[in-house]
Formats: structure tokens, C-alpha cells, sequence
């Protein structure tokens, strides 16, 4: 919402000062950026960027509808899907406002972010089989706890994803779903599922720590009876901001006297998609408390009206830069 | 049904052989050992070692049955049932067949179990609020992990649980139960409850460590914006087996060529609840891979052949000592 709302405001204000733009000027409110029932986050730009086929309109939501079929039901064409693609290079520029949805701006009040890349996700599902045995009459040493083993695992992941976090490399990992059977009080755990997923603007930090948590599984693997799966679920890579919508966010902020800062976005967003049809870029905003997709999502409206102003003020330098 | 099955064996042989004891015998099954639609197990040592009040009565199953109606279903008399208390010192000795349900005696082929004691469990429910954040936009620095905390929690009591295992002292600790909130790869944990439960035949022991989890769930609530907290859900003290019982079991035994392992039960049992009414002791017999409670459960004929032949003679051995 506030990156439309910004986009608005940036046409309606050229419009009232009577500026003309050497390109034309498109104020795009993409369809479904949040996960959709399709399973299928962005849909509207991942169309723009030519990576919806065939194949994917004949997916069905739980109800049983296909994405053709609910394309059609809001009013749209599958079979002229075609004609929405940007190909390669066909965009002069690409800027976007959206919120942080993380606690760095915040801590700097006033700052507007300069996004240096949208982070690459791998995202792994594993398996620790054990053996459920009688919580009571099964002395430690002769238990194979899944659990144990997978706490093991949740602490290693944690600080290997810290002490990849040097220099300009922003990484996180997380281990956010865990599942324990048979999950009674009184039986050791016998099995344990659980996902872990890790973001980085670095393919050589997502590749190097893919390397030492398969390593670290397989030493726990060859304990005892423990047996260990790992099974790559998805794996995204990171889409670099261009070098020139950077610059212009930059040059914008230090007219307008805003503190800019760099940062990597660790969430997906439209831009994403678009970064084969031309040079990318995402001004950030700060939210409260970082929080995002909860009731307490707040953006103070005089932050909103800085992304508003930066975007303004970057537009008009890329219209002037760019060929 | 090894426990009764071996009583009445018993009983037989002596008829059999025409032998009268000095002390009346008596052959007792106990009613619903396991625990039971009334959140209660072993219901009928409970009311025989004076354990069961008007309260537990009143107790009604999930069907809202009360547990004295269902004592006249099963053609009871609730309002009798101090007639079946024993009181304190009135049973000269109790002893008991019963399947390991671990796996210490099934490594040592042929061999019978004196058991020592009968654990005291405590149980603690343990929770610990962080705070559930985007996956992606929260820097490793700025989380407040639920699982990370846990885990670290799992690892500490596992390994303090081997410590303790030294000597003499049987120790074991399980965390069982963990679930995790919201449970979601794409959001780190904000919340984490689990179960922890500790056996011992030491109270000391199980005192030692109830002290040391909850110093480092102190220091690890200390910590940043995590909140934890523990409550205790049940503590039961152990119960000793004899010196004559365990002795008369011992000779027993070395009379019939029996290598005689002496152990701890970790699992609750009947016996428990008469250990006022008089002394007592049990006999365990192995079991296939200690595995219990599964439809894997086995009893070698052989080995339910031996935990008779000791009842039996331990019987007479007791009869001849016991005033």
C-alpha cells in the first residue's frame, strides 16, 4: 500500500507542476505480492517478468479452482498473459517504496533505506529418526533422542549464521517450524521434522553454509542408531539493486537532507521479478518496531511522506540520466 | 499379566506339592494399573494402600462417568472400599513379577532382576516467550529465538541428566513434549512450552538437578527480552524396596543358578503403593529389546519360566523368616 500510494503521489505532483518526462512514467499496483492460495507469492509481477507459464495457471487453490479460472473470475485474459511480459532490458528503471519490515531503520529515526539486494533463500527440510523409547526405565546411554539431536542442530545453525554475518554480508538463518513424535511427556522423542530456510545477499555465504550444516548433519547422522534426511525444499537466488537506482535514492535522500542507509532486504518483493527487464531499486521505510504482516504493522505517515519525497526526487534524476 | 500369571503359578506349585506356609498367601490383580480414562493409574494398589479418598471419587471420565460409578458398573461397592485398605505393617511381604520394559537384562541372557528401588518422577512445564519476528528483515542480532533458547535448555538438561548417572544413583531426564508457536519456517519461534520429567532413586539427586535447571533457566531468562517460566506439575517420591525382600530374592537367585542384576525401576508399578503396608521388592524379567506399551512387546517363555521359579522360591525363603 504505501509503495502504490507513493507511486501516486510521485504522478499526481509531476502532474501538478506541469513536468513532462523524457519516459513515460507507469504506476504499476501489482496482484497477490503476499502468498496466495495458489501457493504462489507475487503473481501479478512474476507475470510481468515472464515467469508464469502454462504450467502454472493450472494450479488449483484448495477449493479447486485453477489460476486461469481466477484470473478470468477478476476480470482478466489467461490466453493474453503474453502481452503483459516486460522481456529484457524493456524497463529504463524500476523504484519502489515499501516498508522495512525489519528494526534498522527504526533505530535511526528520520533514515530512509537504499536496498542493496534482495536476499536469496534456500530453504531445507530435515529429518531426525531416533527411537521412542520408555522415558523411565531407558538409561541415558542407551536412548537415541531425536530431539537431543535436533537441538543440537537448531544451536549450530544459529551460530554458524552469526558468524557469517562479516563485513557487507547480511545472513540469517532460521529454524522456524519443529515438529516431535510422538510429543508425550513421558516417551523419548523418537523422530523429529523440521525446516529451516537462510537468506543472504551472498551466494557464497548461502553455499558455504548449506556446505557446513549438511556437514554437521552427517557427523550427527553417524552417532549411534540417529539416521538423518535432508532434503532441499526451494532455493531462490539473491536479485541485485542496479548501481544507478542506488545512486539516484542516494542523491535524493542528500538533497532532501534524509539519512540514507544501506541495507539488504531479507523478504521478497515484486522487484524481484522485473530485474531482467531493467535496473532495479527499493527505497525503504522505517515500520514500527519492524513489525510486519500482524495488527501492529504502523508507518508513521511523515516517514511515508519521506519515501514519497525520495522516489519523487529519484525519478526525476533517472529521467534525466537515463537514455 | 507376567506378574499374575507367575502368582498363581506359584500358588499351584504349592498345592501341588502340598506345602502349607506359615503366613496366609494371597494372589492379587490389580485393577487398572495402566492409566486409566480418570487421569489415574494404578487405581486398585492405590485403594488398597489407603490412597484413593472420597475426592478421587468424585473424579469423572472424559464421558463424565465418576470413578465410583464406575466401580458399581464393574460390580463394586465404593462405599466398602476402606475394607480393602491394607494398613501399615499389616503385610509381612510383597513381591511382584513384572517385565523390565528397558533394556539392561536382556544383555545379560538368562539373568533375573532385583529391583532396588522404584523412582521418584518430577515433572515441570516450562515455557519460553520471545518474540516471533519476519524470518528475513530480522538481523540475527536483534531476535528473540523461542527455540533457540529451548534447545539450548534440551541440550543442558541431557547432559547434566548423564552427570548424575554416577555410582549408584540411577538418573534419567526427558524432555518429551515441545511444541513450538507459531510453527511457521518464514517466522522466527516466539513462543516454545515443553514438558521435562526426571527419575531417580535418589532424592537428592532429583533435588540436585531440579536446582540446576532452574539456575540455568534463571541466567537464560536474564538474557535479552526472553521470558521464561517453570512450573512443577507433580513430584513423587521414590519407593525403596526391602533389604529382605531384595535378600530373599538375591538367595532365590543363587539357588536356582540365576545371574541376579540389581536395578532400579524407572517406570511406576503397583508395588509402590503398599511400601507402608509393608516391605516389599519386585522381580524383573527381560524383555525383547526392552521395548513396552507397542504391540513389539515380548516375553521369552523361558525368562517368564525364571521370574516364576524366583517368586517361588522367594516365597518360601520369606515364609520361613518373616515373623
Amino acid at each position: 500500500m504505501a509503495g502504490v500510494l507513493s507511486a501516486l503521489e510521485v504522478a499526481q505532483t509531476l502532474a501538478d507542476k506541469g513536468i513532462e518526462l523524457r519516459h513515460p512514467l507507469e504506476v504499476i499496483d501489482f496482484l497477490a505480492e503476499e502468498p496466495s492460495v495458489f501457493g504462489m507469492s507475487c503473481v501479478g509481477s512474476r507475470l510481468m517478468g515472464g515467469r508464469i507459464g502454462r504450467e502454472h495457471l493450472a494450479v488449483t487453490s484448495p477449493n479447486g479452482e485453477t489460476l486461469a479460472d481466477a484470473i478470468r473470475r477478476m476480470g482478466g485474459d489467461p490466453d493474453r498473459l503474453a502481452e503483459a511480459v516486460r522481456g529484457p532490458g524493456s524497463i529504463a528503471a524500476y523504484a519502489e517504496v515499501h516498508i522495512e519490515q525489519g528494526p534498522v531503520l527504526e533505530a535511526s529515526p528520520g533514515s530512509v533505506g537504499i536496498v542493496t539486494a534482495i536476499v536469496g533463500i534456500t530453504r531445507f527440510a530435515v529429518t531426525f529418526e531416533g527411537r521412542a523409547d520408555h522415558a523411565g526405565n531407558t538409561p541415558m546411554d542407551r536412548r537415541c533422542d531425536a530431539l537431543a539431536a535436533a537441538s543440537r542442530f537448531v544451536i549450530h545453525a544459529e551460530e554458524a549464521a552469526r558468524e557469517l554475518n562479516s563485513g557487507d554480508t547480511y545472513f540469517v538463518a532460521t529454524v522456524g517450524q519443529l515438529n516431535v513424535l510422538p510429543n508425550a511427556t513421558n516417551v523419548v522423542p523418537g523422530r523429529v521434522d523440521l525446516g529451516i530456510e537462510f537468506r543472504s545477499d551472498s551466494d557464497a555465504a548461502r553455499e558455504s553454509f548449506e556446505r557446513d550444516i549438511l556437514a554437521f548433519l552427517d557427523a550427527l547422522g553417524s552417532r549411534g542408531d540417529l539416521r538423518v534426511s535432508a532434503t532441499k525444499v526451494s532455493d531462490a537466488a539473491p536479485a541485485i539493486c542496479s548501481d544507478i537506482v542506488q545512486g539516484a535514492i542516494r542523491n535524493a535522500c542528500g538533497k532532501l537532507g534524509r539519512t540514507a542507509i544501506e541495507l539488504p532486504s531479507g523478504a521478497g518483493h515484486d522487484s524481484m521479478h522485473l530485474v531482467d527487464a531493467g535496473p532495479i531499486g527499493m527505497i525503504f521505510i522505517p515500520c514500527r518496531e519492524g513489525r510486519s504482516h500482524c495488527p501492529e504493522e504502523w508507518v508513521e505517515p511523515a516517514d511515508l511522506a519521506a519515501g514519497a519525497e525520495v522516489l519523487y526526487e529519484a525519478v526525476l534524476e533517472l529521467d534525466a540520466r537515463l537514455d
